[in-house]
């Protein structure tokens, strides 16, 4: 998945450095933990959280810092993400992760919570060496815990008729946008950026992590559909009701909440039949143009950067994660 | 469980403060994953945890220090137990946990991997707001990492006919002594002990850790032998294979063995000839022998610590927590 790099070597060859770095720090004795481990960080995703990070930090200082102490911290963010992601899998029982299959699902849950547990510490002892004398222990502390009450407000809400889109974005602020908005903001810190562009930096990455999300969420109401052998709504199946729904239940709440009532009964037939209606009602439309606001936000945003390499590539990165087709 | 230190009300009042404190920190939007955590908190184990904390923090300084700071300390250790408890239950499905239902058991292993992630949370926070200028970050994501390799161990060697008892040491080690031993050194540091003190608040609690476990695993094959309807041998069932079984097989292998090839499909009948043939190839004695023995090392060093109330509770505790009838 580093492919989506390629047109950026410089941020491409950090990358592979950080995951040598995490693939040194996560050796571990038992045998199934050290696959799973392997497996789950070489296969890799994106890796966007290290990106924006060195994004952000060469933004004034380029090939003026301790590359050490950088890497160690595109490492945590990445780390973080991957023990969420890994223990998501085991509340979702999700057979699959990055087109592979979960170590929940490879290896069980027994090694899926060590493994995550496991992560954790690595986590937090890299941000013991490298930010005990800046304002990103605390920081990164409070991160940790929004991301899980967004995964506890998603848990709590699954299956709620009731749940409404304040309650949604609340939700993907903690589970999605807060570390994408970390990584950012540390960028920034580290680059020498003074409040103001910190400030940016942290919107920035909200934004692009809010509208992140809801790609991902309306994918969720379109993709698969013409393929009968692929699981479709799944997340609907499960009772997580996101904004493509959220908006046609306002706009006709009579049409929608039957489905709701029987969401993880529905057959693959009335799955069809209500992604449909969700489509005819706006949901996908409506989801469309708020991501779409939010990521003219995003670049509005990042104009306001000082110019450089950097921001080019951030621009462009925004664009290309961002405006997906569907 | 407090009532355990019912004779010493300085430090259960201590105890009740630091139960308070983790109240107040774990509370959380989630319905279950409140009760849970206030389930699981308020029936409480017996603290030892942050008790040796405090006696330790207390030799030198008593009502000289800043309270808050070390309640926050010693919540932090019990918290740091809390969430590996609560992993654990899941990976080994245990349906009972202090006499109640265990998280997992009660909502689910959903809830029982958030509750444990959060958990972990509120642990890292209240590091970060009270170890920034100690050694005590760094030392925490060690332990943290030993506790949790302690485990993999563990979980490696399931079912292992091979296991050795040097193996067993390493894993109680990590799973138990490690934090017994950090709490005694945290301790002990806070108290503003020099490092002679300190080195000897690591080697008690090191001590008490192996010792107290040692006595666990003995318990394990001698309760509710005669009582038809409690489970029995559950570790052994679960291929964990504990000191008083590998003392055995190191005196007769040829009769050990067998029970180990079938150690998760015995019957009862077979459990309890194999707990008297452990019994009667010197496991227990064995195991009791090599407990004492730990305890009186403890003891020795408790001996060395400046003459104090505090060094007189803790010989009592010791002696109680470790000296129980068989």
């Amino acid at each position: 998945m580093l492919d989506f790099w390629q047109d950026y070597p410089e941020i491409r060859g950090k990358l592979i450095a950080v995951q040598t770095l995490m693939a040194e720090r996560l050796s571990v004795n038992n045998a199934d933990i050290r696959d799973a481990l392997q497996k789950f960080t070489t296969r890799g995703g994106k890796m966007v959280r290290p990106a924006l990070f060195f994004l952000f930090s060469g933004l004034l200082k380029e090939g003026n810092q301790d590359e050490e102490r950088l890497l160690k911290i595109a490492a945590s963010l990445e780390l973080l993400h991957s023990a969420t992601l890994i223990h998501d899998d085991i509340i979702d029982d999700s057979p699959l992760r990055r087109g592979l299959p979960s170590v929940e699902a490879q290896f069980g849950k027994d090694v899926a919570v060590y493994t995550g547990d496991f992560i954790y510490t690595v986590y937090f002892e890299l941000l013991c060496e490298t930010m005990a004398d800046t304002p990103f222990l605390p920081r990164n502390a409070k991160s940790m815990k929004k991301i899980l009450q967004g995964e506890l407000t998603q848990m709590q809400s699954a299956f709620n008729a009731d749940n409404s889109i304040r309650h949604y974005l609340k939700a993907i602020s903690g589970k999605t946008a807060e570390l994408l908005s970390l990584a950012c903001l540390e960028g920034a810190y580290f680059s020498g950026g003074d409040k103001q562009m910190q400030r940016s930096a942290r919107k920035i990455g909200l934004a692009i992590g809010l509208a992140f999300q809801i790609y991902d969420d309306v994918l969720n109401f379109t993709v698969g559909l013409e393929e009968a052998d692929k699981p479709i709504l799944t997340d609907f199946r499960q009772g997580i009701y996101t904004l493509p729904l959220l908006l046609a239940k306002e706009k006709a709440p009579e049409q929608v909440l039957p489905y709701l009532v029987a969401s993880d009964g529905l057959s693959r037939e009335e799955c069809i039949q209500f992604s449909q209606l969700v489509a005819d009602l706006g949901g996908i439309t409506g989801s469309l143009f708020l991501a779409k606001h939010l990521t003219n936000q995003a670049l509005l945003e990042i104009e306001k950067l000082p110019q450089s390499r950097n921001r080019e590539i951030l621009k462009e990165v925004t664009q290309t994660l961002l405006q997906r087709n569907y």
